[in-house]
């Protein structure tokens, strides 16, 4: 498994563009807000959504166009969630019908996605204008991938893109994606959108398995906030075209693919902890030597949600009280006298606790460890053999500030 | 029901007071950090605690304390919590033996109490210092609740107490209270104390039936900012000199105390949550025409927690695309489609959803009602009759400075 360039134009047969359209009155020309992914072949598809109760309209039109378990491409726009607004349902089906237009293809062969504000009823006359000209612009180069990816950031501060190549049935297989995520992050997926591209000859329900269990491991263990948002997505698409022979079962070569989603996966979801609004760091929490896996992710979302632990971090401040505070709350079963803790980074390591109780420990080493650019909280529950990790990012100034004055 | 002054001190037959002794080295001698609170005659008392699964060492001297549902004091302090460090239970306990040394009394006769940080060996001496001119300090007045509320105080902007006076059986029932709580408030109490001194006649059984049940409506409706603490408590002490009939089952005169323990509790929490840690404003979310209390609870609970509601309750940003996200990720049952919201506080009213679909309103107005120091959240299920409400307050700047850098 290597990595490469190109993000989701690097599997063969896919291109990919973005452009400004104007979706929200008056943005900046320079911000892209509509992407399209196609490919040339049709696709096995598969994807997972949010779990809010309240679910913006591109997740039901995308759950209905994704029945068959195929598909050719995604449209996708930033600046309005097409949720919670008059009209949400015909727009989002619109936009779909809108792209096969532009592209020759049929409404149903369109997974359909948006970010941004919700509430707002979505103007279309934009996307209807811009579409010819992303169409026009589709490219099968890293720049396709690098202007999708741009179009579907909000407040993203950085661009998220991830492309591997690994050798599945004697074939070289290609998958790449690009991701959207910053606020209203939580386990159970924020608003966060993630396509990835693959070249991959897989059946749509293999696709779903893998995809499952990956997301599990990776967008579920990533939290910001603790919000969870309306229109969270994370699609797969597989058209074949690496020619290995198709993946029909929990065979090897479902292990390479699966094991190949997950490194891709786990690169984006660190990266969206890592670019939480506003963050300063990337909060990395491992809970390992746990009697069950389910007890040590629980543990580690708890520590890296919580707003004592995030807003010590910011400061640097080797609080560790409010880690064994936060696992405390956590629901699950651990025992706290039993449990040590330590801080890691590139700086080193300092242990601060042990079996549930203070250690003496450096101040000015402790510091110098919180303050570089990615800190781990290592938990040992000295208890049994399974392990998780969490990933959020410090509570900062700035995230008070990005969501005190987000609609204007 | 009438308020009345004097905190834990309106009550017949308790006295308190609040002194420095400096628990925390080097920490500002005009700040006060140890209290105690007695009463001239045996209490019926009730205790409900942190759910925390990591509990501080002075909430299991205080269970085994409080066995036979009576006690005659407390003593608590501020500046370190006495939790997670070496010695932290015979710390504890000796808190009592000293109180009680000082006072004549037994170390069984107290309940105890710490807050402040987790994992610091709590320091006697000073408290051993400290008492003699602690107990000669106790005083029946006003002043000596005043400077009980001070000695609780960590990060709190302004003092928590409250009294009121009611008519039970036939005779004037006075009930007092003062607490603490700014950060890790939430809904399942943060590092909230709350000392309420009562001369009400009660059984202990009576009282902590109706503890359980005004906790439930009041302090458990509070969240700051989603961490709960591991030093939680709020204890109730009933010394019965009011003379009115012992209360020792569920009777008129029992939902008459009840009501009046409601009162107090419900003004003190709502103190704690505008006084959140850098919070400006208190926010309230009422959940109304709901199926079930329960599921109005959940969806408030969730609303007043969010992060992102929170930080644009901040920006006095009507962006109630958010308050319907925190809904639908709460796991209540509703019907989106159902929904109304408006936001609402002394400068007016403003609809800004109906049916789960955004309103065209004025932004002016909104920002005029959204400045004010108490907003409402308002939300309408159409559903059925249920309703709850709970309290938060906004996310801040402020909040991110307390707690990036609370323990130097």
């Amino acid at each position: 498994m290597k990595s490469i360039d190109g993000g989701v134009c690097a599997a063969r047969g896919f291109t990919a563009g973005g452009v400004h359209c104007g979706v929200k009155a008056g943005s900046d020309p320079a911000k892209r807000d509509l992407a399209l992914i196609l490919s040339e072949r049709e696709c096995a598809a598969a994807a997972v959504y949010t779990t809010n109760r309240v679910k913006a309209a591109p997740i039901y039109v995308t759950m209905e166009h994704l029945e068959e378990g195929v598909c050719r491409g995604i449209i996708a726009n930033s600046g309005n969630a097409n949720a919670c607004a008059p009209k949400s349902h015909e727009n989002a089906l619109e936009m779909c019908t809108m792209a096969a237009t532009a592209t020759g293809l049929e409404p149903q062969d369109f997974l359909v996605a948006s970010t941004g504000v919700i509430g707002q009823t979505l103007d279309l006359a934009p996307i209807q204008a811009g579409l010819p000209g992303l169409v026009k612009s589709l490219s099968a180069d890293a720049a396709g991938s690098d202007a999708a990816a741009q179009a579907i950031m909000t407040t993203d501060t950085v661009k998220k893109e991830a492309a591997l190549e690994v050798e599945i049935g004697g074939k070289s297989v290609r998958l790449g994606a690009i991701a959207k995520g910053s606020g209203m992050i939580h386990p159970n997926m924020g608003t966060m959108l993630c396509f990835v591209t693959t070249d991959c000859a897989i059946t749509s329900d293999m696709l779903q398995e893998a995809l499952h269990t990956v997301v599990k491991q990776t967008f579920n263990r990533v939290t910001v906030d603790g919000d969870t948002s309306t229109n969270d997505m994370c699609a797969v698409l597989a058209n074949g075209m690496a020619d290995n022979p198709q993946i029909e079962w929990e065979d090897e070569d479902f292990a390479a693919f699966q094991a190949a989603l997950l490194a891709l996966c786990r690169t984006l979801a660190r990266a969206i902890a890592g670019d939480g609004e506003g963050a300063s760091r990337l909060i990395t929490c491992v809970v390992h030597h746990a009697r069950t896996e389910e007890s040590a992710e629980r543990l580690a979302k708890a520590v890296v949600s919580s707003a004592l632990v995030k807003a010590a971090m910011f400061g640097a401040d080797a609080n560790w009280g409010r880690v064994l505070c936060a696992m405390g709350y956590s629901k699950a079963p651990f025992r706290p006298e039993y449990v040590d803790i330590a801080f890691s980074s590139a700086a080193g390591s300092v242990a601060v606790c042990e079996k549930g109780s203070g250690l003496a420990f450096d101040e000015e080493k402790a510091k110098a460890v919180l303050t570089q650019p990615e800190v781990v909280i290592d938990v040992c529950l000295n208890e049994g053999h399974d392990q998780a990790e969490c990933w959020g990012c410090d509570l900062t100034y700035d995230y008070v500030k990005i969501n005190g004055d987000y609609r204007t």
